[in-house]
């Protein structure tokens, strides 16, 4: 169909523009096929020693690619802001070491050349889905882009957020939902699966889910999980660690290497039912 | 453990006080256990005819339980308000040709006990989650109640309200998550999995699922019912409807029986691979 | 103009149905006009002795109207419930002894005609917006009616609210906006003060608010009443104890009788200033 | 106090840190005194001959600083995105003609210095109040910083995002409540005001008020600009557009330059009785 001729607000990512859906593939891990990859790692890279085990532990359990923020957007100027570069580096030789590709987070227009060096995948975070400058940055390059959504954004806003990497001419891109902000306490954000079905309907796009964030409770990570592969999702993002307790960040919502082993057993099982392959071709 | 040891400020409903889950049994339907039943039926009982249609159908595609809607809380006093006595024999009719128990809503403690002769469990709607006088009522008699969660209610809230009837004396409460109010207008309702996974941890009660208004469109109830069981959701809540574009109300929310029937088969797998079983007794 | 005519979902209480203000008359207060009467009182009636020293403060100050909870709706069941029909008994002979109009909390609506005998207006709580049994209830009745906004309702489903009460056939009422559920948690909830220019704009019953409520913080209670004044607001409802502290409920919210009078010489001041008078007949 | 004795989150910007107000000069404009600057202008700088006719007319009407937008966030990326470079030149080229200092919003911290050449305050809009990228760069600055708060931020996050900047070096910030995301659907956000008597009590930051965006309706600007100054607000931020049914952007909330002049006049009577001064010196 012709760009003018769809009446939505968002074109280029609409199922009325490209009926199939797209296919992202970064290694072996490929988004918005049946397959479901599952990308793994801690918040925030620590050390080399620190990335190499769970590297390890999650390449063991099946995971397609690894994650590691090295750049971390903290609420407070006092809280750990990451390792910055030698982050990077860990994240890069960790990544060849274990055989996964890696993704992390680029906050700034000006360090997207720099991470395009280390890492396979760039991530755009929730506090940065409508940072425009950031988003023309990225559409300007080749590489694959997750883009999460807002803590308060709707569908919408962030199916033009997406459009706005794609009519700069990067179509590489996976939507990730991570949970919205509501009155609710008891979780840290409301993960929102409608909006993984509501995507799915309207845009050729793949999506993951972050339970991770979504609820901020580890305990909870295997049920939503499991329901975000139910409901459609075309992969999942999850957050790992060797010692949560220790964690500098995000402790509380991450698994151990044992327990994301657990999960990849479960969502085999469920993945199967549903004629998709939680990351098989890993084992 | 003792109720005055336990910290939450819900406690009889909590897992603390009982460990094991509850289990309401409901004709064949059984919440809270491996089965996981289906209620299904329209939003307002319309006619005697209208009815025995659907009735048969969700019947044969194998619901445990009949709803249907007699006096509507309807935001708009123009709307329709149901057809009130008339509509819960009409239900009790039905429920008896086809062979399933029955379930409609109560919103107003004066009609307790007449509710009491028409239905098999009296459902208390998300506008009356905190009609204390209503709990206090419906807490005195011997009946199954589903108690469906305040559209902005927290959990904690909404076990505080099923505390309410426990407290009065009745243990026969079947929790119903329903979506909540946020600021998405793509969906009526952001229907709440979060929710399911955080009561199966803190509290012994069935917790079941109404993707039908918590999303508010037809085409999201598969998937969303599909994640409601793999989140481990004890049943659903169904709305369906012979005829929906010529519905009195939730016609875009409600299923023909024939989509109905198609969603069943797909719940039947789902739930298999999780140990679970849908209704299978019903066929 | 004519009901049929009028296109928006309210209709009786819409500003095309009637085009001058409603005037609400209770005793000496005026709600509609260009007075601005202040009801004030103690969250729940505790004793005839607590009640008296406030009542007194108050009436000393300069509100036009006592309030006092006597059936309490509260989150808990193990919460104080309220003194009820003694506590109605207590409101009375106060508002007798110190010549103040008095208001209470009606939750259910086999209680309407018992509170009738009692007090001068009918309160309909944010819990209660939409117990419809009970707006149909109090529509029967000649009383007045002040009607609070659901903790989550749209201006919309609040003014469909009181479009019940005056379908029914009772047109005396007054809308009280005391703040709304959000993610904030500095705040109990966030008074909207947007909700009064609105409804100003598209209604012409009187509305009031509670910023005792609606902030949670009497420290609060200052600055939000001098804004809900020049937002236009037709009257405040402040909460007032004789000893926060060892209030029963709502403590932190609460002005003692001293505050109170400081609030009410402030309110005077902006009054004046926009041609209004905060309950000057009453010095 | 020292820093490490302090117990909130925010330090530098608490009342604990500083119990006198900051005061924040930009030419005659004094914000935390007793004046009350407003500033005033188009959403979007649109040409020469637009701005210099608003400008005129908001300088007349007593407004203290101009505002126009140059590089426009905006959610589509087929709006229009601003006259970018020669938005600016524009903006200098009228404030010097009129007699005004300016402010712009600065999206991209690679424009930082070029944004110094042309305005005297740079705004951060709503959308990059947690662009910590962008706050580190203007934070090393010495230009004065208007910090909107996020669309669903909370108001520590906020105070958490001024922490940056006076962390990084620049004590020169003014806090802008611009409206936060709710279920309403009536206003286009919920302006909260609840938020300003927050912030005076909790950091001795001034904070300013914008009613244009807090609502999206030029009709409820004046009673919420009345509102916000009672509440105890240390300026306002006002959309003013010479021909709002063809302005690019923001149209509905704008006032016309003759609109504006009746609101300063409302505004000077309000401020005068809380013992302020709304732009005085101005005329």
């Amino acid at each position: 169909m012709e760009i003018d001729e769809i009446k939505t607000s968002y074109k280029l990512v609409s199922r009325e523009y490209q009926s199939q859906n797209s296919v992202i593939r970064v290694g072996k891990a490929v988004f918005g096929s049946l397959d479901i990859p599952v990308i793994a790692g801690p918040c925030a890279v620590e050390s080399y020693e620190q990335l190499l085990e769970i590297g390890k532990g999650v390449r063991q359990a099946g995971a397609s690619m690894l994650r590691g923020g090295a750049y971390k957007p903290r609420t407070s100027p006092y809280s750990f802001q990451g390792l910055e570069r030698e982050g990077l580096e860990f994240l890069k030789a960790v990544g060849q070491e274990v055989g996964l590709p890696t993704i992390s987070e680029v906050t700034d227009p000006r360090a997207v050349e720099l991470m395009m060096e280390y890492v396979d995948v760039l991530q755009i975070g929730a506090r940065n889905m409508q940072n425009f400058a950031l988003l023309k940055e990225v559409s300007k390059t080749s590489m694959p882009i997750l883009l999460k959504r807002g803590m308060s954004a709707t569908i919408e806003e962030w199916l033009m957020a997406a459009e706005y990497i794609m009519v700069g001419g990067n179509e590489k891109i996976v939507l990730c939902e991570r949970g919205i902000r509501t009155f609710e306490t008891f979780t840290r954000n409301t993960l929102d699966l409608n909006a993984v079905a509501v995507i799915k309907q309207v845009s050729h796009l793949p999506i993951i889910v972050d339970p991770s964030h979504g609820t901020g409770d580890w305990q909870l990570v295997n049920p939503l999980s499991r329901a975000s592969i139910a409901v459609g999702a075309d992969g999942l993002l999850i957050e790992v660690h060797n010692n949560p307790p220790e964690a500098v960040s995000d402790g509380p919502q991450s698994l151990t290497p044992k327990n994301f082993a657990l999960l990849m057993s479960d969502l085999a099982t469920i993945g199967e039912i549903l004629g998709r392959q939680v990351s098989k071709e890993k084992r």
